[in-house]
């Protein structure tokens, strides 16, 4: 393939994650430097900042500032969950993307994000193809959700499960301070894969996490559920359990519908907000037993908990924006960057990058394999400890002042033509 | 005063902080090691254990175990909320606790708690001396809520405002991540001092915290508070509330019991149980604006979160259960340790240990300064961020294991005599 000469437009897509800066930070960096690329723009708030022609010229932001972004959480370029229509159905947004496209000569397309993103990427892609216009796109993973396919993890989870399980050792430890009953009800995010709250399943492994876990790839009966607590509670009148948002009933019914009027809020995919329900479970919970019942949400610190990333999350985020960067110079496109997992030969765990199909990866989401649950659903097997263990170690890098983290602070200079 | 010999009581009360635990080590280390102490006793669950004779002998620890204690959140040794009649309405406690302390030949008994344990201490050490048996009695302070006359500050506050600090931080960042309009509410803990809350301030310090904080120090008036969060919305589009708990109106009500029915849920002093009001809160701005809300509870995780320990909390904890064991081996009695801020020449904050008459500290509660507040009453100035950001200064130095805490686990053999 021949060297393609031209600018290109990072943007960042979806919730935020403690290392999505860190794959943005790997991406612009690498583009900075690369001599086939002419100028790098950020997007700001992801393909809305292309529609509305809102673009930041990141060379013109100081070296040292921004290599800040790879330890400061939540999206350094704003984020957006704007959905593209099919180019079938109606193809404004392409053509206006196109335009911008040609306005800056943009021959490099990365995108940051989840599914959806990867979604939008597959889409602009086909758009340009079938338009002759040259440009290479470039999916760079994240989700804390970790649910896509092909890789073998996301960038953004293993941050996300260390503070969980960090978070678990010491709710465990403090739910025991008393020598009164005790039963605590926290809730993870996970609308429909269990990732998350799995990864209570590491303080497990450490003997100070939950009696119980909960995920949505499991049919959830409240009856089995509140027996068993009862069961736990009165051995050793404490009990922890960790329960997905998303958990279900046999009917698909979420257990968070049950006591509350959902509020019916719907993200920009069309996806139900939830929340609430480690509330409804300890009301539920207060009136079976007579213990103190709490209910925890994790709410977003879960997802934005920069100061407790795993390093090797920071890193290999960063990398797959790198790669993402070297490989479309090298002439490829509508790939997404992923991690294919191997040990070396003392068992270590090592992390390999290989580029994924963009419509494999879209709009899949990959679930907990059933054989790492418990027989009795609920619980993980070592099998899964295995697999996430890997992924949290190292501790973050991160810059601080005066003991507070020093996040970035970018110029967002306006790119001009 | 001569040497006195004989075994030492330690105990903890209250609810847990991250560092309550590096206090108590500093106690049973020191105690330990010297020679006047003829054994070490940690009392399960706090005066509690004493009564229920329910001691264990720290010296069949396996030391290096024991030094993870320094790291440990929580109360190792458990905690109560078991508050000590009068002696002279009903004395039946106090002859239990002398008979125990006969049996054992304690001769110097530590606690380690907050304002209530302050008293305990101070009623055990007048009974002990209007009843002719001599032992020593001291203070080791903890509380979150930072509200022990006296003293500067109280162990365990430091390591709390610097996860709160961090966490809003964080969460300054993830709330602005869409161009869309953001209002987050979070509520911290803090009945009637608001310390915690305050040390939100610490965030905007750094140029990412709160729009707007209040605290239980000033009457919350609700139409102002919306006129404010309003005013900021309509200029940028986000606004962060940190809120105490225990804020209330000009009647003294409290906020949280405008929307909720409080459930009267009364913990062992009689003070009543809060929450729930970030949610009421951001029930409230719903309403009244057309931003999406959300409410965040920092919960518990704000008192046990020791991976964000503050290094000079820790130190400095361990070293009042330190001093406590080494005054009163010197005659000592009756006594809190505290600390007493002082500035080297270079201006750099020096810790200085001193020791607090029991009587002082039992039983009051320090506040915020009145003119550490704006004058809008809904943020702190510059001298409160110079009082606390000495204080949260270092990393924590915890020992990790697969990158999650190694937390201690202690053998806890029974005491005989």
């Amino acid at each position: 393939m021949s060297a393609l000469k031209g600018a290109c437009i990072i943007g960042q897509s979806g919730g935020p994650t403690s290392v999505i800066n860190a794959s943005a930070y790997g991406c612009i960096k690498t583009a900075l430097e690369n001599e086939n690329i002419t100028a790098v723009y950020g997007a700001c708030n992801g393909i809305k900042g292309v529609l509305d022609d809102n673009l930041i010229d990141m060379g013109k932001e100081d070296p040292a500032e921004l290599a800040l972004m790879k330890y400061t959480p939540s999206s350094a370029l704003g984020s957006c969950r704007y959905k593209l229509k099919d180019a079938s159905v109606d193809d404004t947004d392409y053509k206006r993307i196109l335009e911008i496209f040609k306005k800056y000569n943009v021959r490099y397309f990365f995108y940051n994000g989840g599914n959806d993103s990867m979604d939008t990427c597959n889409k602009i892609s086909k758009f340009m193809l079938e338009n002759g216009y040259e440009c290479r796109v470039m999916g760079i993973p994240k989700t804390i959700d970790n649910d896509l396919a092909g890789t073998d993890h996301c960038p953004g989870y293993a941050s996300a499960a260390k503070y969980i399980a960090t978070s678990l050792m010491e709710i465990y430890h403090d739910a025991r301070v008393y020598d009164t009953g005790m039963i605590t009800v926290v809730e993870i995010m996970g609308r429909n894969a269990g990732w998350l709250t799995a990864s209570a399943a590491l303080a497990c492994a450490k003997g100070a996490g939950p009696d119980l876990i909960y995920c949505p790839e499991n049919d959830f009966d409240m009856d089995t559920f509140i027996a068993k607590v009862k069961e736990i509670y009165a051995k050793s009148g404490k009990c922890i359990v960790a329960v997905s948002e998303g958990i279900h009933d046999a009917n698909g019914k979420y257990i968070s519908e049950y006591g509350n009027d959902l509020s019916n809020a719907k993200d920009g995919f069309g996806h139900a907000q939830l929340g609430g329900l480690a509330s409804y479970l300890a009301g539920v919970l207060k009136t079976e037993t007579d213990a103190k019942v709490r209910g925890i949400e994790l709410s977003l610190l879960q997802r934005c908990a920069a100061h407790c990333a795993s390093q090797t999350d920071i890193e290999e985020s960063f990398n797959s924006g790198k790669i993402a960067v070297e490989k479309a110079v090298e002439g490829l496109t509508d790939r997404m960057v992923g991690f294919v997992r191997s040990y070396d030969e003392n068992g270590n765990y090592v992390c390999n990058y290989e580029l994924f199909e963009l419509t494999v990866v879209a709009n899949t989401e990959k679930k907990i394999p059933a054989e790492w649950f418990n027989e009795t659903k609920d619980g993980l097997t070592e099998d899964f400890v295995k697999y996430a263990l890997p992924l949290i170690q190292g501790e973050t890098q991160m810059v601080k002042e005066d003991s507070l983290p020093r996040f970035v602070h970018l110029k967002k200079v306006k790119a001009t033509v």
